[in-house]
């Protein structure tokens, strides 16, 4: 197998070996002894800090789109209205999950490379179709675009709308979350982005007006919330937990609470930034049409029309750095740096842009110098 | 947290330092590295030994249940009729999920402490109902009971019923399977019992009637089967997919086979029989009704009437040994020893038998001398 000496794909990130070390143990049985259930309340403790959140929390063995299915089947009926407020790749996905569960979507629809910053067209969507929920991807990983979470919540709190669904996966763990002031009801993260842990758990912060919806819903499956809302006790979870998995993403969050929440988020603010500098001054272009709402996890930029994403790809790889494309219609058009969690970094970002520089003049693209 | 040196719980069960240093890799990103891929057909070969099958394997982020709910939901409708053989929690348990779904449910019910072996039953409620599917739990961990997964094969087929849903996920390493042989459509099992890796991936061995079904009904959600009917593939999967775990996964598998299925079999059996005869001669009584019936992987003994489950417990875990109590209409009558995977040891059964007689001697239980 290749490992890459310069991991900058937008998740899974590179795991530090704090959080590797926490698969090391042989634990007993998550069933039957209490040390799981207190380990799992002083996780939800450290998220609550992640997250600005005092809701209980949802943690599901599998991968983050464990937490996006189980929150929409959970909450929502055939015959539901949605609005979907679609920014991107996963802001469309989800409204085509809702869509299968037989709700009513309508999608408000801004393109790719644009966030949802024209609000008057999500109040309008919202006043037309009076929707049970509405929802948002905060960060859309394949755009590197950032949604204002703050100022849809406020929307959804001024026209009555039940339920706030916003998909954090992306963001939690590298900028300032605020699910209780944005009032966002199922607030959605995974592990394997800014926290730098494996793709084995999905993260649910779930209001209590959205348990009481779930409760009177009462989904039965794999990815079902219902089970969670009672606090956790031994025999209390819904299968097996993984212990192992929820002992590392505990790890994850002592060490970001260890650096400092605001340290954490000024690491990340400040890497992104210098990324996009750097980026600019080689000569290449950011994909979102709007700077201002760039991502500080990820950072998209268009290929050079001279450029094939796969001859980028292996020159990248040949050099030991190993970046990601994109998804959908974006697939080919652009390249995404992830420099969140363990991938913020300073020294990354020296060997990145050097790197970068390099192989793009092997391709024969006269980007100018930069000294990172 | 406390570690017990003696673990005889029947799942999760002991892993061994070579499954959990897979854990120890910073892979590449699943999505992106040919090596990925691979290593699926790689693991799914190991597996088709395992297993007996030629079928395609479906292997899900999540623990056992996203197995067994996601077969049923990707070849369930609202309003199918199922015959849900059943002897003991997980065979009534299943019956629920199938009815959670809208099926109609005809329970054949053999109570707990017996097997499936009155066949008559079996035919006269698949002759009545005509059913889409009929299931089958083959090893029951909570009484420690084997079904006799051939049998109810051969009268699936005579019947002409479109799916046979079995779940192995007890069995699976500890016992000779055929899935194909046996007529298995839906074959479940899962990396935490006789495979002893982490409750982290689920595993369904597909036949090719049951992918015409998956097509057919189209369900969509996380534990959807059917974007696994297409071959593995570079940024084929609907999830980002857990690198570590199918790392580990497949070490476990090369460790089984490297030691030889047939070895490793005669151990589970070898060990199984020590264990009920050991438990028996120090005058305790084995929970299923006919000895035959007993599972290679795990043994359920009936409680003493004089000793409660919770000192039993806890007299145990003094000692550094932890065993199982049971589910549902059991708990409090019958505890588990696991002995599958890496606890099907000759060591772990010596210091098993001492320490339980000890224990059951320090609760006044005048138990017989029994030299391990």
């Amino acid at each position: 197998m290749h490992t890459y000496t310069i991991p900058l794909v937008p998740g899974p990130t590179a795991v530090r070996p704090e959080v590797l070390a926490a698969y090391q143990v042989n634990y007993g049985s998550a069933d039957l002894e209490p040390e799981y259930p207190l380990l799992y309340s002083e996780t939800e403790i450290l998220l609550h800090n992640l997250l600005g959140t005092g809701n209980r929390i949802a943690i599901l063995s599998g991968e983050g789109m464990v937490a996006l299915w189980g929150a929409l089947k959970s909450t929502l009926c055939p015959g539901d209205r949605v609005v979907a407020v679609a920014t991107g790749f996963f802001g469309f996905g989800i409204a085509d999950m809702a869509r299968a569960i037989g709700a009513h979507v309508d999608t408000v629809d801004f393109g790719f490379d644009e966030a949802a910053t024209d609000l008057d067209r999500v109040a309008d969507a919202i006043r037309r179709v009076r929707p049970k929920m509405v929802t948002l991807v905060h960060c859309e990983t394949p755009s590197g675009i950032i949604n204002p979470a703050a100022e849809v919540g406020a929307l959804v709190r001024e026209y009555d709308v039940p339920l706030y669904y916003v998909d954090v996966v992306s963001s939690l763990g590298g900028m300032a979350l605020e699910t209780d002031a944005w009032g966002i009801d199922l607030c959605l993260g995974a592990t394997q982005k800014a926290l730098s842990s494996l793709p084995d758990l999905g993260i649910v912060a779930v209001s209590d007006r959205a348990w009481d919806i779930i409760e009177a819903v009462n989904y039965q499956g794999y990815d079902a919330l219902l089970p969670f809302r009672a606090p956790p006790a031994v025999g209390g979870f819904p299968y097996t937990p993984n212990w192992h998995a929820l002992a590392a993403l505990y790890t994850s969050c002592s060490l970001l609470l260890a650096e400092g929440l605001t340290a954490v988020y000024a690491r990340h603010e400040a890497i992104a930034r210098r990324w996009r500098e750097s980026l600019e001054a080689l000569g290449l272009t950011l994909f979102p049409r709007d700077p201002a709402t760039n991502a500080p996890t990820v950072t998209a930029v268009k290929l050079p029309e001279t450029v094939s994403w796969p001859d980028l790809d292996a020159a990248l790889r040949r050099r030991g750095m190993v970046v990601g494309g994109s998804y959908g219609p974006l697939a080919g058009q652009v390249f995404r740096v992830g420099h969140m969690g363990a991938q913020a970094s300073e020294a990354l970002w020296h060997e990145g842009i050097r790197t970068l520089s390099a192989a793009l003049r092997e391709l024969g693209l006269p980007v100018n110098e930069v000294t990172p």
